[in-house]
């Protein structure tokens, strides 16, 4: 069993490692790289955020048993989702690894993914040669170019605070929803509160994913839509990031009850991924039930 | 109604319309975009290939209604299919655009699967400003940084001819395969013939799907593998490339029977994603089965 990681350091650890550079931030990585979920692969990943307020985030590949590898969450799309359920809102580092010593570049997919984050061109990537010598950081600007690549333009960037108020579209849920559920756990109104916080500038169509594990422990996450479409994360991904931070290395069977809610629009629908994802990997009795919500 | 559109010039059209450059592939363009089903985006994308035989093949964005955008087809992913249905196993030139007009780099998850393809990084890209004007070549190299980008090693390359020999698990399905299959075109041996053609060199588990529609038509397309995962293209939208490219541009609701020919392997099945793609824009009524296979 791998040691307990908190898939993040508070701005005291991140003066105390210095600068973000390969030996500084290896005894972390060491400690991050168990709880990869590369079963299929057998290639945990590891992506590490220096975020805009001063501390340091980890992220980790999470392939999905019995899935196409189109279900995969890569290691930077869960720092992403890392950041969200943080708050944070830019990232001035990235480093990507594998062991610690060799540090690449993200790939095409997470490229175009983390793109949609706003700054993203001068965030600082530290790349090295394959023997992890030669260290050097390169602006993000230089791993997507802007020449004709699909940019988002126009739309609030990935992170940013969104201002929407999302209700349930059915009075009677109401009911079952505190006014004040900034911090309550329900499952409903957490599912609520990461549809609220989701990224939809594209299809309009929040959504979000409340999951309980057979403890009653709550885990989220919300939607983050991809300008190119098929990098986009889905909500339940993003939760299973919630689940993989703070649900103590349980498998992913201690799942038990799920809640989606989306907004209910003629375009896309996430509830059927959802049902089948969770039919996959959570426990087989697993509930699930999807609510609709609306823009207030 | 769109005019019909083959997909594909032989080479003698392409010669004829000469050098690989906007002003020639224009009119060709203009016939291809009504083709686009880019219903949600509201943005049809048309890529253009010129393939190592001398021809030279197009594809189109496909949105499919009512599932996330993870799902959808880009015009590149649809070009790569169109050159396995013709055999094809290389591209000298690509073209990508909205209008004809304005010719730019593919996104980040089109990158890093075009990279999947043999010899991609002297393949000549048409680039232009957005006002179409100063148009350029830049080698495919200069879109996806050798450095640590997830490339493939190692393995045999996407679209290169394979030797792999499948057959189905159940004795008495062999019954129903014509013994010389390579012609007919039977539901279960055109899905057996796809999943043979399919790319699956990291999960070694291959996949391919035969549809038709109400008139009996067959139309089939193989998995396709990404070294990185998510881009990877699953064998409904294959198929569904071939239904576009052969199908008299009939709506999706006209498929009435579909089989998926997959290796039964314990590290991921397509079968849940397929019933699930179908059941939202197939027929409602379509009949789906699944058969196995194995490595003979
Ligand atoms: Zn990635
Ligand atoms: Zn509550
Ligand atoms: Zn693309
Ligand atoms: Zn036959």
């Amino acid at each position: 069993m791998a040691q307990p990681f908190r898939f993040m350091l508070d701005q005291d650890k991140t003066f105390d490692y210095g600068l973000f550079i390969p030996i500084n931030l290896r005894p972390h990585i060491d400690c991050a790289i168990p709880h990869a979920r590369a079963q299929i692969s057998g290639s945990p990943v590891v992506a590490i955020g220096l975020a805009s307020s001063g501390q340091t985030f980890f992220g980790v590949n999470v392939e999905l048993p019995g899935l196409p590898p189109n279900y995969s969450i890569h290691a930077e799309q869960f720092l992403v989702a890392n950041l969200a359920l943080h708050s944070e809102r830019q990232l001035k580092g990235l480093a990507i690894t594998t062991n610690g010593y060799y540090f690449q570049a993200p790939c095409g997919h997470c490229r175009q993914f983390l793109q949609q984050i706003k700054d993203m061109s001068d965030t600082k990537v530290v790349i090295t040669n394959r023997t992890g010598q030669k260290g050097t950081h390169m602006p993000f600007s230089t791993f997507l170019i802007p020449q004709g690549s699909i940019s988002p333009e126009n739309v609030p960037r990935l992170l940013e605070p969104s201002d929407d108020s999302i209700g349930f579209i059915d009075q009677s849920l109401n009911m079952d929803i505190c006014s004040n559920s900034k911090h309550c756990s329900h499952l409903n109104c957490r599912a609520l509160r990461a549809a609220t916080k989701s990224y939809a500038p594209y299809s309009q169509c929040p959504s979000g994913v409340a999951l309980t594990d057979r403890r009653g422990k709550v885990y989220s996450g919300g939607y983050m839509e991809s300008v190119a479409d098929n990098p986009s994360l889905g909500p339940v991904q993003a939760a299973l990031v919630d689940f993989v931070v703070n649900g103590d290395g349980q498998g992913f069977k201690e799942i038990v009850e799920a809640v989606l809610v989306e907004k209910f629009c003629g375009v896309l629908s996430q509830e059927a991924i959802a049902r089948m994802i969770l039919g996959k990997i959570a426990d087989p009795d697993c509930i699930f039930r999807v609510l609709h919500c609306e823009y207030n």
